[in-house]
């Protein structure tokens, strides 16, 4: 009996069990989950739920794969937008660079204050500086040359207060998250205001984010053959702004269905959220909230960049998650390379 | 000896050879040929050869898995583009359908004479009048409106010659092609001059790709709040021609990196194929020539929808495939549902 009864233990601890144990998990679709940045709490719990329940197969809220769709949107969502937008720092760089082919900036606005260093003087040139800035960095090449002169850039950005490398300034939870959602099936997407070419050289190695799912802002592009070799030159007109209620149409565009799933941090993102959340069928609308200026940035509600007042005073009527930067993550940065 | 010759037979054939074939497979990864509507000839070589180079690890023209990008025109590629395309079909019939509400097409050109049948007379208004019926159509209501509409068009729209469904007017050769690169690991695209919102709805159903992974022609959208509730409304203006040196421009918007591999059957195609083939790297160019008068339509050479005459011309300088229907196809349509 004794030998019996130990071969018996053995056999329900050894695969009995597991089994046992496998089949009740199946049948409630728990997916391990893998969020160790997040602090235990309302907005954890409310991610977990919502993406087991996207899984439960016959559950109410079950999602099919494919209609597993998460947008995301960059600047402060995914990495730090303070004290200005990155790409404001490879625009001064870029100009930097390209002032010794071009002595005439030395005494031309807004060229001459942004070699200066004086950025309130060349924010008082206004929007027509700002794209004069823009146009003057982004067009002009080819769309490979702009991708090498974009990859060649990021590998040593720097971040001007903290001196990391920008892509270092990306947010660790985040990471995880779009990790996790994609390892429970889900495509994402980064859907930013910021310019689309500049963000597809890095967004695969970054944030594991291939270029056909990354939808920004963009200037047109012509097709070109110059000596027998096709190209797409890259032209000084604006194509598209993909921002505030350009955010849908871009999504709409791009992906041409309803995500059920919006990450942002503004009021850029309103209309993403909005969008994303007001179809029937369970939605999840987040809003990172930059409360934390010990370690990131404290400002969103009254801030120039990344404003988040209408968000913050509709997200409870909405049924928008609220992360305190500062309560809900353990850690705000990836780890330096 | 006899137990023992027997067991080391017995475990031969029964994991060591399996396992021993697999390592020998693995080390050529060559994926097995699902193409029955294809016959052996140079086309299904040229694919085969190209699809098993770009698998095999270590291999010169190996190509990781996330650069596997293939891309498809639809009309005339996927589906019969004649006696005209199908979208054509489509706005006769929504005019037709819509008349009702608008007595005055009665004696309003180009209306009436699409009312009486009178197509000469409607291409005889030239583009504009062209233009005119396509805003009518697919303009003044909501993205998800106009969606419902076509999924319930192409539900029972019919060939005017065979009586079968349109659905079932597309390529059998040319859905074992989509499924075959997918089973090795390519991301396949439909790359259009079609409207993305005329294809989307049912291009997944059809031919496997989701929304997505369709790039078509456009028009403009308006992200608006209604009652509450946010709609995209498309607007009776031109936002995108994906067509001609237009397709380099939107692979490029939508996808972000230059496809290795396209197919396509008209002059239309022919910069998706420049593009595409290039780049350094191994490519696949390949055109479908109608030249099956009997089982399908034969023209392009000469033709106004579907010109193939640049393509055909240039298609052995630039190592293109030509695969003609009738000799390379074993099966043009797919079975009837």
């Amino acid at each position: 009996m004794q030998a019996k009864s130990l071969s018996w233990r053995r056999r329900f601890s050894g695969w009995l069990m597991p089994l046992l144990l496998s089949l009740v998990a199946g049948a409630h679709a728990q997916a391990p989950v893998d969020l160790p940045s997040w602090n235990d709490g309302a907005a954890k719990a409310r991610i977990v739920a919502f993406v087991n329940a996207a899984i439960e197969p016959g559950g109410r809220d079950f999602v099919p794969t494919a209609e597993r769709i998460a947008v995301f949107d960059n600047d402060g969502t995914l990495w730090t937008e303070q004290p200005v937008y990155f790409q404001a720092l490879f625009v001064r760089d870029r100009i930097k660079a390209l002032a010794p082919k071009h002595p005439e900036w030395k005494t031309k606005e807004p060229y001459a204050s942004l070699l200066k260093g004086d950025l309130k003087a060349v924010m008082a040139g206004g929007e027509k500086a700002m794209q004069q800035l823009v146009m003057v960095t982004h067009a002009g090449m080819t769309s490979d040359e702009f991708s090498a002169v974009v990859s060649d850039w990021i590998a040593t950005a720097r971040h001007p207060k903290t001196g990391r490398l920008l892509t270092d300034m990306t947010f660790q939870p985040m990471k995880e998250l779009l990790a996790y959602l994609r390892a429970n099936g889900f495509k994402t997407f980064i859907v930013s205001g910021g310019g689309i070419e500049f963000m597809r050289p890095w967004a695969e190695r970054v944030y594991g984010v291939p270029p056909e799912q990354v939808i920004g802002s963009s200037i047109k592009t012509r097709y070109e053959v110059r000596d027998g070799k096709p190209v797409l030159v890259r032209l000084p007109e604006l194509n598209f702004i993909n921002d505030k209620s350009g955010k849908p149409v871009g999504i709409q565009q791009h992906i041409g269905r309803r995500p059920i799933a919006a990450f942002g941090n503004s009021d850029g993102d309103f209309e993403m959220l909005e969008w994303t959340t007001s179809a029937p069928g369970a939605r999840l609308g987040l809003i990172v909230h930059h409360d934390d200026g010990e370690r990131e940035f404290a400002y969103d509600r009254k801030s120039h960049v990344g404003q988040l007042d209408r968000g913050l005073n509709e997200a409870g009527a909405r049924g928008w998650t609220v992360v305190s930067m500062k309560d809900d993550w353990k850690t705000v940065f990836a780890p330096a390379r």
